[in-house]
């Protein structure tokens, strides 16, 4: 084999075999092939494709070119959710305690901020002390004692694909449907978990923004995960505004914590509420959707979720007296407010310009190795469809670095559009699921 | 600029802008931005293309990435043809002498071969001594005296566009017309000529084996020239076959003196005419192709053009008596007939396949560093169209390593399709010219 013959296979449009993949990723991560080939390959593959098939063998390429854990002497029905990504999306944080409280294992492991989007990791991080790097040992007692754990990727798992999303983020070849199907997989496939529920994003602040390039990655995702028989589901959601009103590391943990307590925001609560009802039916702890919502509901309002979620935290490492009392946090020193100009509805709120807003208060990073303020970010105090009067504050701004806040404030007050009638905002496009695939 | 934002951007279908180009290609050039990057964003060119006005920026960037020769010194019209390569192509070798010989300057710049096709620098150097490394200096001398010279690439010319196609022929990007448009066009600017005439190859030896692809690669070819105010007529030839009988270098350059002398093949003699009747009138030389053909003629039939040719040898420092007296070279230590196993007429002769073979008995390289053993190839003793009896010779096949020819029979044999009726050999697909673009 020779890796400009396959290369040229995938440019004109063939189907490659288990063993040409295998001969080209191997060679990577070997150091016989060289980068300047597999990305023309990557390339090649965001033009023509891959097929079911060869995407299931790419993700299990990637999956076997690391440890896979074995979660079997833990008893219990483990399952995980991954979201493609959103502003604002710090639903792991809720959904791991609250699935937890209701009697599912999640050995639930997450990245950090990416691009415009933030990260879970960042966000845990934002509270004193806690670790997100537990050994795999660490994470199966942790898991054995309290049946939940929020951890980074390890070194150990899918070291191929992190060799290979690196290289894609460098040339232009992330939005790849089959090259995204097999880079999720193969880490999720790798953790051992017996079902998994994702959450397929759509919209301006989503990996994709048309609704039909969401279901195509969906389908992608469901007919692959079949093939190696993981229970899953993918429920497509709207990222067409930030999920939630908090926008930044601190401010999501504490609004997450707030929907721990029961006061969560309408949109942050249904999304979670619906992707834990698919988890609980996933692992035979609830009988359809509308029960499972129901059962989290109560693992909400009567406490033992945020429970859950404060074990965690102490757990790994986490200053507990912080959540218990999230208004001792250290505030960022800069405040600024952000007025509606004219009365009317909010029609848009840009995701992806509060991402990058958000990113330049100081809230995200440019490079792996860049340290994040956990302070900064934004709270939107209006969300889409919602009346307005001119002068109302519609986002309040924080930042420590007083200089940010003014150079931002044109550019943040034009993420929101306002329009003379309400303007509708779906949550959830749909549903794709092994079982009827 | 950000090189990741403009790999993107042609992923996508944008057109660049010319600092966007010079960005990518000195960046490159300088080791600023890697090779991965680069051959990502080569592979999207390969499918998204490049606009007119794009592929004559990138062919701009890479010809002023070296020296610019200035032949104004040179008295006269200076002139140049490129072919995109085909099996048994040995016209440099006649066409320069004998455009010579009817009064214009020829500084031809060759190459070696590549895949299967073989190279003019190659043939060139089966003649003992031959030297086609030839300095700007000596190069200008030589056609300041007897107005030609047959040379190689030089380092200062176009290194943008060597470092460049050595990528694409390591990424499967070689295929893109705007590249291959770029890499022909920079260095014959850069070779400071008046006029360029061009054989775009169609068919099964070409790089391009749809007449459609070919006839796509000349337009782009003419209308970039026509930007440059290089006055440029692209002939479409056919590469169905080999072009003359002899393939392999010695046996190639014997052919190349044979025409010289006025017993050359028809298919050869005619292309060779038709490519120096444009030079010709392109340089104020004839007032038509007819005249220019005619006169060209007369230049080989009044022994001017052979020895025009013997004129080049001896000032490149060639053993002129092997082309006084090409039989007096030492001939293949083995040889083997090919029969024809049934009487017809000759339908087909693969020219990719011979190239191959040929290649395989010796005659090409793998590896840039390989040596090359000029006295092996293959002699076609009938072409298409031609009838042949039953036991009658198809070709004779030449080699220094006995085993080799019996290892390449069969697929020799193949190479060779038979049919019971006489196939038309179209010669000439047509024509393009600045002047009439």
């Amino acid at each position: 084999m020779n890796p400009i013959d396959i290369i040229i296979k995938k440019r004109d449009g063939g189907t490659l075999t288990p063993e040409e993949l295998q001969f080209l990723v191997t060679g990577y991560v070997q150091g016989r092939i060289p980068d300047y080939q597999i990305s023309a390959f990557l390339m090649a593959v965001y033009f023509q494709g891959m097929t079911p098939m060869e995407t299931a063998a790419f993700t299990r390429i990637m999956r076997d070119s690391g440890t896979i854990l074995d979660l079997s002497d833990i008893p219990g029905f483990k399952v995980d959710k991954h979201s493609t990504g959103g502003v604002g999306d710090k639903v792991s944080l809720i959904l791991a305690p609250l699935v937890a409280a209701a009697g599912l294992v999640v050995p639930m492991i997450s990245g950090r901020a990416l691009a415009h989007t933030g990260g879970t990791l960042d966000k845990l991080e934002a509270i004193p002390g806690f670790r997100t790097n537990l050994s795999i040992a660490e994470t199966n007692a942790q898991l054995q004692d309290i049946g939940v754990a929020l951890i980074g990727q390890t070194a150990e798992l899918c070291p191929a694909d992190k060799k290979i999303y690196a290289l894609r983020d460098a040339t232009g070849t992330v939005h790849a449907i089959p090259l995204i199907t097999a880079s999720i997989l193969s880490k999720k496939l790798a953790e051992g978990i017996d079902a998994l529920v994702l959450d397929v994003k759509a919209g301006r602040g989503a990996i994709f923004r048309e609704k039909e390039k969401a279901w195509e990655l969906a389908r992608m995702l469901v007919s692959t995960a079949k093939q190696f028989n993981l229970n899953t589901v993918a429920v497509i959601t709207s990222m067409d505004q930030p999920l939630g009103n908090a926008v930044g590391n601190w401010l999501e943990t504490r609004e997450a914590i707030e929907t721990l307590k029961g006061n969560g925001p309408a949109d942050l609560l249904e999304i979670t509420l619906t992707l834990g009802a698919h988890m609980l039916v996933l692992g035979g702890a609830a009988e359809n959707v509308p029960a499972g919502k129901a059962l989290l509901q109560k693992k909400i309002s009567d406490g033992s979720a945020f429970e859950k979620f404060l074990q965690i935290v102490e757990k790994q490492g986490g200053d507990v007296s912080v959540i218990e009392n999230p208004a001792g946090y250290p505030a960022a020193k800069h405040v600024m407010e952000i007025k509606n100009p004219e009365s009317g509805f909010v029609a848009e709120i840009n995701p992806r310009e509060i991402g990058i807003i958000s990113m330049a208060l100081g809230a995200g990073r440019n490079a792996v190795t860049d340290p994040v303020d956990y302070t900064s970010g934004i709270m939107l105090n209006k969300k889409v469809g919602e009346q307005v009067a001119a002068g109302e504050v519609l986002a309040v701004v924080y930042s420590n670095q007083k200089e940010r806040l003014e150079k931002n404030k044109t550019r943040l007050q034009k993420a929101f559009q306002i329009s003379d009638h309400k303007v509708d905002s779906p949550l959830i496009h749909g549903i794709l699921d092994t079982a009827h695939y």
